[in-house]
């Protein structure tokens, strides 16, 4: 007995010794599915479990969203170059927009913070003053969480609830062949204005050997850099949608970068896809930093990620209701499974998308 | 221009050289008043937002009940002597705490994860099945979370939703004078397994000066570890008041230590109490250990924390109703407001009740 119960309590001393599967193998999307494999439905109200931007959950009349987010100092963000206002609100507009991309309405949301000691009130007034000015602009209310201490850096946990009638939902499962492949806004963007905030950090740290460009150049890339620091969740697009009597087939928010995000609905929805190479929407700006930088602003568009733009799919008798929309853009169209997922090159070539998305592993 | 956005976006390079007000000057319950003071409430389904064991959402029939913890290594848990899986137990079992406290049934969770490279897959295996099997226990579904590389240790924040009926809830702020306060099972039990299990830890790495007491002695001691290492919500007495038709005035679960929760609940419900030191449920083993190591068992008791006991007030009517009840205690009762909020020992004086809770800055 003895024995036994010092090896359970104490089987924590010797686990870091045991054999153990680098989760790097596995990767982010490969892990998630290996721990949730077979997850059991216990409840009547859960409509939909893991899987898709939220989970759907039914309560009674109006269905009930939610979604999570984890934001880690060191990996999610850099207090180098981002202020905490700026991050307080990015890190409630990102849960935002995965219930936006299930076509609701958010809610509610509840704010878990790790806070280590350099941290003090005044940071988090910081902190909290970006959720707060976040959740006025999307109509949300804050109804709890958790502060805490922290060892290490600045931890933020946010869940949000949101709601949506039943025949509003989207999921991503739902795109057929032949249905339009569309984005919102442009791509690749906040990516670019990622890279300016690193060179520059870089820069001012003395890090590279330009010691006289100290002094950022971000006159005229202004535009870039609120991508990255202070995205918005796209709520217009919902509505301008509604508004025209456009209701997608399957729908995500692109905060991967759009090679992963359709390869989420194609696999989903078990049908391939061909995206236009000259139809995807960049923005000048980026497009002159992407030259200026060295970098392909096409790999930029496909991989770069935190756009927080929406990827829809729509039937194609929409097309005419599609065409005179602001700032939505048809970029391809969903194909049979055999087809394979491809990029349709300016040249004619087709080339297999990779979800390349973002490696938190 | 550039000037500007230099400050703005380079602004987090100079915040730790700022003049800065040490979180510790507010306290954890001090800091989340201070932050969350004037919530707006901008949602019609917003009934109860930050302040009880959960939030009151309104969606439809019933009521959707959500709480969220945040568990961080080397805050809250210590890999040294906690095992992974029984760690996943626990980070679920709280949230399930907090629905119960609202006498409510938890449905569903969301689980992020923050993990560093020193885990493997089977590290995060042993944990997701330890939170698997609670909601395996408790009926609860997981529905979605985040899986995120952390630069330190691991982090662990779940959220849960729950229902229930509207005039089933049971808030904080219902109790009035005369009531009954009650307690289930014991308390301090989890402290001192905490204390077992540390003074096994430092004995285990030579850090004491008792080398020859290598071996834990546990023996006749298992339930005080279990009581730290797994606890459990106490969903049986929430049937068992159903079932005896008794609705507690005012609710909470016990993790901070009873002096810290029955002073949420004067200071919510504006009354005074008398808790009786004679009446307060201490396990044997607990009171055996507590001598062991010098420590006073009340202080324990009143103090401890994690025991995840529901403290509840009751209307005098139910006093024979209650009584016959297994494993629920009366403690004292509630006070005019200006009568104080205070332990009354053993020899009759009265000390006041201080929320010395569980220091987490």
């Amino acid at each position: 007995m003895r024995i036994q119960i010092f090896c359970s309590t104490f089987a924590a001393l010797i686990w870091s010794i045991m054999a153990k599967t680098e989760i790097s193998t596995l990767g982010e999307f490969g892990l998630i599915r290996h721990l949730t494999a077979e997850l059991p439905v216990l409840q009547a109200s859960t409509q939909k479990g893991v899987g898709d931007d939220a989970a759907v959950m039914n309560f009674g009349n109006k269905r009930v969203l939610m979604t999570t987010d984890l934001l880690l100092e060191g990996v999610h963000f850099n207090l180098e170059y981002v202020p905490l206002k700026h991050l307080g609100y990015k890190a409630a507009v990102v849960n935002f927009s995965d219930i936006y991309a299930m076509n609701g309405t958010p809610t509610q949301i509840t704010v878990s913070l790790g806070v280590s000691a350099r941290f003090g009130v005044e940071d988090l007034e910081e902190l909290y003053a970006g959720i707060r000015l976040a959740c006025e602009h999307y109509g949300v209310d804050i109804v709890g969480g958790d502060t805490s201490a922290s060892m290490t850096g600045l931890t933020i946990s946010i869940t949000c609830l949101g709601v949506a009638a039943e025949k509003d939902i989207v999921y991503r499962n739902g795109a057929k062949e032949h249905d339009l492949i569309c984005v919102s806004g442009n791509l690749g963007t906040a990516y670019m204005g990622l890279q300016l905030l690193e060179r520059e950090r870089l820069a001012y740290s003395g890090q590279t050997g330009q010691a006289e460009e100290v002094i950022p150049a971000f006159e005229g890339r202004e535009y870039l850099l609120e991508r990255q620091l202070k995205p918005e969740a796209r709520r217009d697009i919902i509505e301008l949608l509604r508004k025209s009597g456009i209701k997608p087939t399957a729908m995500m928010d692109i905060s991967d970068g759009l090679s992963s995000e359709i390869l989420h609905i194609c696999h989903q929805s078990n049908c391939g896809c061909a995206i236009y190479e000259d139809k995807l929407p960049i923005d000048y700006q980026a497009a002159v930093v992407a030259e200026e930088m060295n970098l392909n602003i096409v790999t930029c568009a496909l991989n770069g990620g935190e756009d927080y733009e929406l990827l829809f799919t729509c039937d194609i008798k929409d097309y005419e209701k599609l065409i005179p929309l602001d700032d939505i853009y048809i970029i391809g169209h969903i194909t049979k499974p055999e087809a394979g997922t491809v990029l349709v090159t300016r040249g004619g070539g087709e080339m297999a998308l990779q979800a390349q998305g973002w490696q938190a592993f």
